[in-house]
């Protein structure tokens, strides 16, 4: 193994993710992120698994034989820049500018991440080269696209054969103002519909001949708005009910329309299920007498790790190496973490801070990143390294 | 004055039908129609007044100096044929076909009304040379179409000169099932409006970050369906209110829309105003705390000609050509009888059966036009006729 990897120190973190942010790798394109990951991993020991999934890179990796499984999960693609002319640099050409940021196109989503996670990991491999429990990486190149071929089929492969998942840290950006004051330790489900009432067309002149669908909806519709779908809980808001499109009319003003569209959302805690809120919907639809139609897509199930190993060595870590105690949070969209939650896993977020993503002039403060390193160091440390500081001293 | 115009026999009804109908005069292309009726008019003696407004032809006849007035309206524009494929017979080729109806685009709506109109004047200019009253025609070649230019811009320059307009009959083809069984002597008001409710854009797992026009407008939305808005009178139904078009959304499933967009219309009757309309919509809406922005169209005030002598003669004229009772209605969409009721007129619609308006192979009883054309006579008869029969005799 060569010497630089074994005795990396915190700048070798700044100096990988420059590497992977010179790298154009949008969505569905790896751009040979994988590959330098991969080579790093490969030099402290790690087992390397490409899976090329319909089109897609990923790879799975793992080191160590026995005892638990954490595996840092994460994606080389990023999201296409938007007007390169917004850019004060461009956003493939990484750099540190004046004021220490870190500036690029998947500097905090989430380059800036896998490079705190390999460095991490080399760190603590070099220091506990017989660690205890098994260390992954679960890495695809699709998670700002369709992210069907990436984690999520990377993870049926895992249930297929019965690899067994304890821990996982996700290294999505989940720090709002300073890097570690929130780890998000679940996610809200994700429930949509489709739903088609159904009228009969006509003229305005002659309502009594035709059914106006909009106006047989609107009472349903209402009541939908309005219903207290459940109350929250300690981790989750209550669940939320958001009509994003409505759809009725030919454009003519005379006529009454056949047919309305409505497109909703659920967004919804662990205290209902995607089953109990169809059913809820369904029923109330029946009530008022429509016509109708609907399609259900279930684009993603609560996941929570209310409490548990990794989430307690997570948190003291945050504390040892920021000084502050992180605040938990399911709030957001979804993230990999739902499709990795389902093997029962212990999943938790933490990344850099999010402010920029998706955005130009995405950055974050460059020396965040080593300090997001030490922090998935510590939690290393205390999951699995037989010694002084670990827990199986 | 050639003798043929002199001695008018009803078969000249059905022989200047036809010629109308050959001119393909689809709206706003008079294509020749008036110059005909012009030809027919001025050999009796009628003063022409061509109007040609916004490239619209018009024009306005009169014959008589003293007197009450009454004026014939209709339209030479027709509505383009639709599939020509699916016409029996070309729809400007017109013909008599073996079950005696005539064919072609323009029958019944309403160059057969024309040709009755004409030819009962004939009649009755031949029998009355000296007749009591004034008789006019108001004709427009814009009435199927943006009708800006057509009898709306004749009837202000009428109002502007304050020509007294006592009594019209407009050609529209009012009758049901067989001619002259419907007088329409009013039609409902038209109101429309365009309702812009302005919310706040955002994600749809960050509810709270937004606000949802449409969650926001559903309950005014549901009042104004809900609404009595009148309960109508002996001659109008119940003012109507419907939803056209309705919205919202960008097509995302995970964006709350930033602005609803409803398009509705009024169809109210003479116990409310569209003042009152207007006002009680934007109470409603303003009482559930909508930021919306709402623009009014007017498409046309209701009219009613509940009594008087052109109803009564109307409907004795009905009764004694065709030995049926004319019911009266005020159903059905808008006509030019609109703008006309505005010069304080006595306003009736009377006309062949509307079975086939605007549809392909639009057709009528041949033998109807003769019928029709003496009610027309027979309207005058009792109005304006100087002798043993008429009111002035």
């Amino acid at each position: 193994m060569p010497q630089a990897s074994m005795t990396t120190a915190p700048t070798d973190t700044l100096a990988l993710a420059l590497e992977l942010l010179q790298r154009p790798s949008v969505t569905p394109d790896d751009h040979g992120c994988q590959a330098l990951m991969i080579e790093h991993l490969e030099r402290i020991g790690f087992r390397i698994e490409r899976m090329s999934i319909g089109g897609i890179d990923n790879f799975w990796a793992t080191r160590g034989q026995h005892g638990p499984m954490l595996a840092f999960a994460g994606h080389t693609d990023v999201v296409p820049s938007g007007p390169e002319s917004e850019w004060q640099y461009p956003p493939f050409e990484p750099r540190i500018d004046e004021a220490g940021f870190l500036c690029g196109r998947g500097a905090a989503d989430m380059k800036g991440s896998l490079a705190s996670m390999v460095t991490a990991v080399e760190r603590f491999v070099t220091a506990h080269p017989d660690h205890h429990g098994r260390i992954a990486f679960l890495i695809t190149a699709d998670e700002e696209g369709p992210a069907v071929h990436g984690t999520r089929a990377v993870v049926e492969r895992l249930r297929e054969r019965h690899e067994p998942l304890d821990y996982c840290i996700v290294g999505e950006p989940s720090s709002t103002s300073h890097l570690g004051d929130v780890i998000k330790n679940g996610r809200r489900g994700s429930l949509g519909g489709v739903l088609r009432v159904r009228g009969i067309q006509g003229h305005v002149a002659y309502p009594h001949l035709a059914r106006n669908p909009i106006h047989q909806a609107l009472s349903a519709l209402s009541e939908l708005v309005n219903e207290p779908w459940d109350a929250g809980n300690d981790f989750f808001p209550a669940t939320s009910f958001q009509i994003s499109n409505l759809h009725a009319g030919t454009g003519a003003t005379n006529v009454v329309p056949g047919e309305l569209e409505v497109t909703f959302n659920f967004r919804y805690s662990s205290e209902v299920t995607q089953m109990q809120l169809r059913e809820r919907v369904e029923q109330k639809l029946a009530a008022h007498g429509l016509d109708y139609q609907l399609d259900w897509t279930l684009n993603g199930e609560p996941f929570l790790t209310a409490e548990g190993e990794l989430l307690e060595a997570a948190r003291r870590a945050c504390e040892t190496i920021t000084g502050h105690r992180p605040a938990l949070s399911t709030s957001g969209g979804t993230s990999d973490g739902r499709f990795i939650a389902t093997l029962g896993t212990q999943v938790i977020e933490l990344g850099p801070v999010n402010a920029t993503i998706h955005q130009v002039n995405e950055r974050i403060r460059a020396d965040d990143l080593d300090t997001l390193s030490r922090i998935y160091e510590a939690i290393l440390e205390r999951l699995f390294a037989r010694g002084p500081h670990g827990a199986f001293s």
